[in-house]
């Protein structure tokens, strides 16, 4: 079924008011969740937000933190999330790292003991849309195998590079596993199988089987060795510069809280030189051939801009049983 | 065989020097060349030696040329390098990238017609033994086909990130390709079988023939969509902020030169808990079970440091043919 944008919204704002959200506060996250269900982000949209809801009413995200600057360093600098909403965290960091970019050409702001952020794409499209380079990460809960071991201890953590196009941005938003846990799940429940590897079944083989990935943990990192010493690597990044919780620590809590993210704002060069070169660029990406006949090259991004459009005139599409679900709340 | 690292690098400053490289260029660049195969990244030491060679008797890479600043706008700086060797460009603005992350907490220098940095980690080596993160990148000539696509149209466009730590730094220096070509030649001549995919046969079919994936051209991105789009996002960035030559530009001279790069650094926080902080990140990484009994897991960097300790004491390893050729210029 399908829902108007504006009628998924106010009923998230309805549910945050009454979970001691400020209006202003409820306003801006009851948005970002409409929008990553319009954008058809639904993951990280309606279907998240019961979990949210509920890691809010256990006191793992809290309705009325506020995020305090611990310290600053020039165009770089490290704030306190204090267990807020993820949201509201990381739209305030990326504004900020955008104001840094703004004065000094690029500006960094890593924040720690934050919360997840629902859709990491979310705060790339904010830098894009204010004109400028955005580049943002996050680590998460252990839920990937180093290469070399079986047991998980890298998260997925996501990482964006956003650029700003006339043309409509390039969002590039991606989690350093092939496929998502959920992703897995659904493959499984549909009896499917996955288009390609994502992870190893119980004796070590390869595998496009989600129910054998799923029973061994063994999830593929994008480009096996690479995409593990990829995550450690953002992993590394985001506690250095947050001098926040590691994977590490925060999957010793058994449920992922106080997380730590950075934001890296850019401003690019004169715009009307620039809007060319990208255009160039996606263009000759266009002219390959494609692999299937009638088939077509897509830059990041690109069908999130046709979703959008979809959901604005046709309604945003839900699961109308996580919808009823809000609805109760 | 080995040669002492030392001999090594006097027979490098030896050719540079007769192709009206000065004292101190010559000095820089046969240090790092020499330096690439220390740490066993022999495909950009020794082994590509000969070919930088001929690129500057082409007149591709100019000995005599000085990096120019083009635009500073605070923390962000954009230089020309005018097509001079891309060892000595990539380091200057390395050092650039420091000194504005030294002033100002961060700082990004993109760099334009440069050409061929040879082993990317080196620039990342150089920014941690300066105490500070490192991130570049490059962009590179078309050999990569996009996600849907069977034309090469992206590079593998290397990305570097580069923590700084006692225990030695954290060095990624990862290619977008799952395998280079030199690597899937190699496969080839020894008639052996990748590990794991590669790319695709001439059927479309995920292949680990290294003969058939070289006839198709298609090699595979990390990842498969996940790479495509971060080759493509990093070849955008490198572009846009250099305001220099795209993948596009670059495929479309056939000799891979003029290339763009990007430089970001990073002041890490208080050095006594960040040291402990990545050494916990590190740990835990390593208590995950190996795949295969006796197995190892290890950091990106970890090895380089055996083998650079290796070479100092044994020699350096050299292909006799190649070294033959070089003491022959």
């Amino acid at each position: 079924m399908t829902i108007p944008f504006e009628t998924l919204k106010s009923e998230f704002k309805r549910v945050l008011l009454s979970l001691n959200f400020t209006e202003e506060k409820a306003e801006v996250c009851a948005t970002i969740f409409a929008e990553n269900s319009r954008d058809g982000v639904y993951t990280h949209g309606l279907n998240r937000f019961p979990t949210f809801v509920e890691h809010v009413k256990k006191g793992l995200v809290k309705p009325d933190a506020e995020a305090t600057k611990e310290n600053v360093f020039g165009s770089l600098e490290q704030w306190n999330g204090n267990f807020g909403a993820g949201i509201l965290n990381a739209r305030f960091c990326m504004g900020r790292a955008i104001e840094l970019a703004r004065e000094n050409g690029i500006g960094c702001v890593a924040i720690r003991n934050t919360n997840h952020w629902m859709r990491a794409g979310t705060y790339g499209w904010q830098a894009a849309s204010a004109g400028f380079v955005g580049i943002c990460f996050t680590n998460t809960i252990a839920n990937l195998p180093p290469w070399g071991g079986i047991d998980r201890r890298l998260g997925n953590n996501p990482l964006v590079i956003a650029i700003p196009w006339k043309g409509g941005h390039v969002v590039l938003d991606m989690a350093i596993s092939q496929y998502s846990v959920g992703k897995l799940n659904q493959y499984k429940s549909n009896n499917q199988e996955l288009p390609l590897p994502g992870g190893y079944d119980a004796e070590g083989n390869l595998s496009t089987n989600a129910a054998d990935i799923l029973e061994s943990r063994r999830l593929l990192p994008i480009g096996f060795w690479k995409g593990s010493g990829l995550s450690l690597a953002l992993d590394l990044l985001a506690t250095v510069l947050s001098q926040g919780n590691s994977t590490a620590k925060i999957t010793q809590r058994e449920i992922e809280s106080g997380v730590s993210q950075v934001f890296i704002c850019i401003k690019p060069g004169n715009s009307e030189h620039t809007a060319h070169l990208i255009e160039e660029i996606i263009d000759y990406t266009k002219t390959s051939r494609p692999e299937h006949e009638g088939g077509s090259i897509f830059y990041p991004g690109e069908n999130t801009l046709r979703t959008r459009e979809k959901s604005l005139k046709d309604g945003v599409l839900v699961d109308a049983e996580i919808w009823g679900k809000v609805q109760g709340l």
